[in-house]
């Protein structure tokens, strides 16, 4: 990863900007042999003139083989090793629904379940049951109250919902709990137990909210019960602006990538609705930041979908941008993704991510457009996600010398 | 190396099959600059057609410049670095003859030698004694019996034998002794010594055998003597099956790939005697197994030889059973080799090997043959040997998404 004691060594504060445009689930397959990727069958004559002037290479957002989720491909991207820095389930499912999570609060992710006649699991989705249906579970769940805590129940998609207990100001939590899910039909959900000593009193107050919610459910159905897991803390990793010295925004529509950059400590801006209204936001911010990260979530979402040409038609679009984007002037611009998303798998896939590092000092590789095989000629190889951010400030001349 | 925690943490069971087929010493050079390696030189059209839909890239089986043995070349196709688990010579060599070696033996490897007047080593291979001769030599020592342990003497070639001592049922022996053979003309054998106190009891028995055994040769000519070294015992590996969820095959004609396969909990099967036998072994077994490693001997040994052209040839008769091993129906076939051998070389080499990753779901690199050139511009890249797991499991689909 990133060496952050080098890092906060080496970086300077000037005035050149770093722009981190990430097109989420950008890398691709060819549906068939021989066939292009998604991103080498777009037309992008912007990307490609930067490519020409610029260096190339493929990602590996965690390991070889391994495809990460959208919290830890984003923490690679911004320099933190994803097995070492780990973000809580608990605490990703709240930032994906944009709750204002704060440095104390203790979030799970819960699952409504079905249960038989003996308590036992025997649907752990309730049949994945609507997410209007579940809405109005969470609304009567909100009834609930403990002692000494805020208790927050907010839903998040069909049979998901997230629990978020507030201790008052001063007050604090442990987050160690086992996990209710099983993970089995079967079985029935498990007690909350504490891992640690300073977690006994959370899992108290976690035990009579089971309860409560319980006696709540007990005659709906199919979703008579309901799991929780992935207990977690903000993890209060090491600050951006600390680590590399600078100044940064974050524009993102979908409220888990704002809560990422939150926890690494950009500033959140208005996104506004589409991909130029997250162009006009950049502009606007461009004086008052030294580093821009711009998140494009529809790449990911059309290969989910499977759509390759729709996939196409969004990188496109995207290409369409960037002129918008290089008037702006930056010293350094990454065009990349987070990791792989090809429609001929409609899913997160290990296959590396090609990258575009342009910046008027970069070492231009001999090849003029943007895509898998040219990426895999391309001047910067195969590498770590965790090693762009030095990449990007040293070609935007913000490290200094290592060294006399 | 392969993150064992993460690989078990991720790792899922399904009916997707991978299969290994390593063939020994693989890796080439050309004869002259601008020639082919033996890979290139062969006429591989079955190996060229997966090369076309699959992805390439050359493994390093420790670092580079480092030629490997093979059993830690073996142990880097599995995953487990070579530096960090370490299979003792005696271990090896007993494994090398087909030893059933117990988890509780304590296994050395012997040399012949010849003591001057003086009880001085002249020669630390007794002339490179030959097998038949060493084996009688063997036959004698066999005699030779120990208190409250069984001893084992076997002979392995020309000036070459395996010493194994087993404890009785319960009991347990250290095995952290030095070794008696000075690695220098005109010294003595060096006495027998325990390096920690659990290996007292084995150096005094392996004392008493060494002043028996050398009783019994001291009037031979030119094998009056011996040594002793590498003295270990089985070092306990993590298990394949618990670290990558597969019930995993071996199909070796040669002991000592058995033995590593044995080692890491590989269920050994009967190869047969030919290659074509080991794709009829591996035919059988492919309902009842997840993970094959079909390890081919002769493009080891013709590179040892130094001809070129019988490595050539045994190349090509590898490509024609690629068909078969293809009609199975893998998710993914791995084709590498554990190291290099290069014929011009006639000796084990540093190079990185071919290694060609067909899958359905690989990346395809625009290379349509299977060579050291063509591997260098592949998608893999220069991988460590130690990725190459994940990476199979990963194309294969069996490991699930690293966080949300």
């Amino acid at each position: 990863m990133a060496d952050f004691r080098l890092m906060s060594e080496l970086a300077e504060r000037n005035d050149n900007k770093i722009s981190l445009l990430v097109m989420d689930g950008l890398g691709g397959l060819p549906l068939e042999p021989g066939g292009p990727t998604e991103l080498e069958a777009a037309r992008t004559p912007n990307l490609d003139r930067l490519a020409a002037e610029g260096t190339l290479g493929l990602s590996m957002p965690i390991g070889r083989g391994i495809s990460p989720g959208s919290g830890p491909a984003h923490l690679a991207l911004f320099g933190y090793d994803p097995l070492v820095y780990d973000i809580g389930r608990g605490v990703l499912e709240a930032l994906g629904i944009g709750f204002d999570l704060r440095p104390d609060d203790v979030a799970a992710r819960g699952n409504f379940c079905t249960l038989d006649a003996n308590g036992l699991i025997s649907d752990r989705r309730a049949g994945r049951i609507k997410s209007e249906a579940a809405a109005a579970l969470v609304q009567r769940l909100k009834a609930i109250s403990l002692p000494g805590v805020q208790v927050f129940v907010e839903p998040v998609k069909e049979h998901r919902f997230v629990l978020v207990l507030r201790p008052a100001r001063g007050d604090s939590l442990g987050a160690d709990l086992n996990d209710t899910d099983p993970q089995l039909v079967g079985h029935a959900p498990l007690p909350v137990r504490a891992q640690k000593p300073e977690s006994e009193r959370t899992a108290v107050l976690v035990s009579q909210w089971v309860a409560q919610a319980q006696e709540i459910l007990k005659n709906e159905k199919p979703a008579n019960g309901l799991t929780l897991r992935g207990f977690a803390k903000d993890p209060g990793l090491p600050q951006f602006s600390d680590i590399y010295k600078l100044r940064a925004a974050a524009i993102a529509i979908y409220p888990m990538y704002r809560g990422v950059a939150k926890l690494v400590g950009m500033d959140v801006l208005e996104p506004g609705q589409t991909l130029a209204d997250e162009v006009a936001r950049l502009r606007e911010a461009w004086a008052r930041y030294d580093f821009f990260f711009v998140h494009i979530k529809p790449t990911d979402s059309r290969g989910e979908d499977g759509d390759f040409a729709a996939k196409v038609k969004v990188i496109e679009e995207v290409d369409a941008l960037i002129p918008g984007i290089m008037a702006l002037g930056p010293a350094a611009l990454v065009v990349t993704g987070d990791h792989a998303t090809p429609a001929k798998l409609k899913s997160h896939s290990w296959h590396p991510v090609p990258t575009l590092l342009w910046s008027p000092n970069a070492r231009p590789d001999g090849v003029a457009s943007f895509g898998e095989r040219t990426c895999r000629t391309g001047g910067l190889g195969i590498f770590q996600a965790t090693d762009l951010m030095p990449l990007a400030l040293g070609h935007a001349l913000r490290l200094a010398r290592y060294g006399a």
